[in-house]
């Protein structure tokens, strides 16, 4: 254990507080920002009020210790951001404003107030940040290890929201941000997890390479993107988040919009340090940057009368185009070969077709 | 094992199909019934649409294996429905009717497909009797046992929504059906459990005790007490469903609206089957009846000038009446007596704190 979600001096022992003292501990001096929250924490349900020009939209995540999240090396506050943030993600997806969470834990023995203290920190932390609603939750012992479960609510103008199914032939395909970063802080917070083997005082070598343990410990939802969006009066034919890996959800917009795409490997968004880690690990580098997963970057495609509007847009970059569905989804490769695309995104329930490289490539 | 959890001829592997195959498999079908589910499952999102004047509502309920349900006992199918129905009843409890739910499940590897059906169709067939729409969720997998977290979201006409913080002095305390039923039930399998132990073709002893069995295993949200307020013009001050038991929860009440109460011991409304267990068992009938939970019955104030309205309902008893805070909570015995209340409703953070009788006594 190289960081300090065990160093706190303080222990107290949640059944000092119980179910009830607990939650309010956690929930204290939580103020509502957003109109539509009218009553929130503390009855049976929170209370909303949205106005009727308004699409609300609904997500949730589950995330289950030594599945999505590794405590030896995920601060407890990280985590909480990270658990907030990914659903902040979706509703951005959707072309929406994130306004309210649920929180529900399964906590433990092993846990104290203290620890569980420092993860609702991370979560209050995102929703302050994002101007988010903790409007309840559920909080009970576990058996097991932690389990979080996220719900989020949030708000598109009506008929604004965007979903998967409607991209068309000769749509632009865009992405935001860079691609892979996210899943090289995995593998080099894996590496030094392995090195750090019982050696109470190992400091992890992370040198040059901070970014890419960023992406992987404190991602953000591109809530800026869909804000520049709607200024520019872009309304994408399709959008997604990229949780599974670029490859793997351009498959679920072109599916679900039946069509086909290409999209260039000179074209797709890779930072400095993603690529300096793959050659370190002697890693594929495109393939990490298309299966590698948790970029929560947003993949959308606009019509090509938007090109203009979208080419010189700040943090977007257009990657390629959609087709009819009978040319298939494929990347152009630097040669000018076609290389089609697999959907090769984290599936644990499906273990053979895990990616080559690591059991945990992305998580959702 | 007495029951078919693992009797199932067909066993099919969730990595056969992985977690998109299993999300098509499970919600293949579903069609919504609400005119407020604009777009359920397939996107990052579900989308809503609201009229303005309604209350939407929110409530969550995290249930874990062997914390608040075990599978020796508990058919799967009959676990869905009740991990549908406990949200259902909270969404009830403030006067509201349950719209959409979603449902996140954490799967470990013992499961089949055939398993999670099950269990799916549970959900399902609660959705269809509470005419509620499934609009998403997430599917994962589970090193631990099974994880099953819905989130409920539902409507009331605008400012109809009941909390707990309004009751007054002088109110009238009324409870629908039958308490304590659901805790006699959980002793009852408990008691089967502990006596099938190592016989393989056991068939457990429920003559004459079927009501009690049903009450744990397949409990039903008041939903139609919350129509039948409305028809008669009953807004309550303030409600909450029993799932602690009726002490704990008439302790909220009085925390949040700053009052006292009595109750009359001889009004608590108890089933004739869960006297005769508890004279069976040799346990106090009252307490059972006041700390057991799980009834999920509704318990609501209604201003005294309401008394001729609430006394003839079907359904329903009025059990004491609301004081000012100084006189305290308590319950006034069949000889006259007065017996402070207490929460000792179900607490697994505070160990300390358990009912005598069993540490699961009720189960939120």
């Amino acid at each position: 254990m190289y960081y300090r979600n065990s160093m706190s001096s303080n222990h107290t022992e949640i059944s000092q507080l119980g179910e009830f003292g607990l939650i309010d501990r956690l929930t204290e001096g939580l103020k509502p920002v957003n109109d539509s929250t009218a009553y929130a924490v503390g009855d049976d349900a929170a209370v909303l009020n949205y106005p009727a020009d308004t699409d609300i939209l609904v997500t949730t995540d589950m995330l289950l210790e030594n599945v999505h999240f590794d405590l030896t090396y995920v601060p407890l506050k990280h985590l909480g951001y990270k658990a907030a943030v990914v659903n902040f993600s979706d509703v951005c997806a959707m072309n929406g404003t994130p306004r309210q969470i649920t929180v529900s834990l399964g906590i433990s023995r092993r846990f104290t107030v203290e620890h569980i203290e420092e993860l609702y920190a991370g979560i209050r932390l995102a929703c302050q940040v994002y101007g988010v609603d903790i409007i309840g939750g559920d909080t009970c012992a576990s058996h097991q290890g932690l389990v979080i479960s996220i719900t989020c609510i949030g708000d598109a103008p009506k008929g604004k929201a965007v979903k998967r199914n409607a991209a068309k032939d000769t749509d632009i395909i865009c992405v935001s941000g860079d691609l892979g970063a996210a899943y090289m802080g995995l593998q080099l917070l894996e590496r030094e997890k392995v090195a750090s083997a019982g050696q109470r005082d190992f400091v992890p070598d992370f040198s040059g390479k901070e970014y890419l343990v960023e992406r992987q410990l404190k991602p953000e939802a591109r809530r800026d993107i869909v804000r520049k969006l709607a200024e520019k009066g872009i309304v994408p034919t399709a959008m997604i988040d990229i949780s599974d890996g670029l490859s793997s959800e351009l498959m679920h917009i072109c599916k679900q919009s039946d069509c086909g795409c290409r999209i260039y490997e000179d074209r797709i968004p890779i930072d400095y340090q993603t690529a300096v880690m793959a050659e370190e690990l002697n890693m594929n580098l495109v393939t990490a940057a298309l299966n590698g997963g948790e970029d929560y970057e947003l993949l959308f495609t606009v019509p090509l009368a938007d090109h203009d509007k979208v080419k010189d847009m700040e943090g977007v970059k257009v990657i390629g185009y959609i087709t009819r569905p009978e040319l298939g989804c494929a990347m152009v490769t630097r040669d000018g070969g076609e290389f089609p695309l697999r959907a090769q995104g984290w599936n644990p329930l499906a273990a053979e077709e895990q990616p080559e490289q690591n059991d945990d490539a992305s998580k959702e």
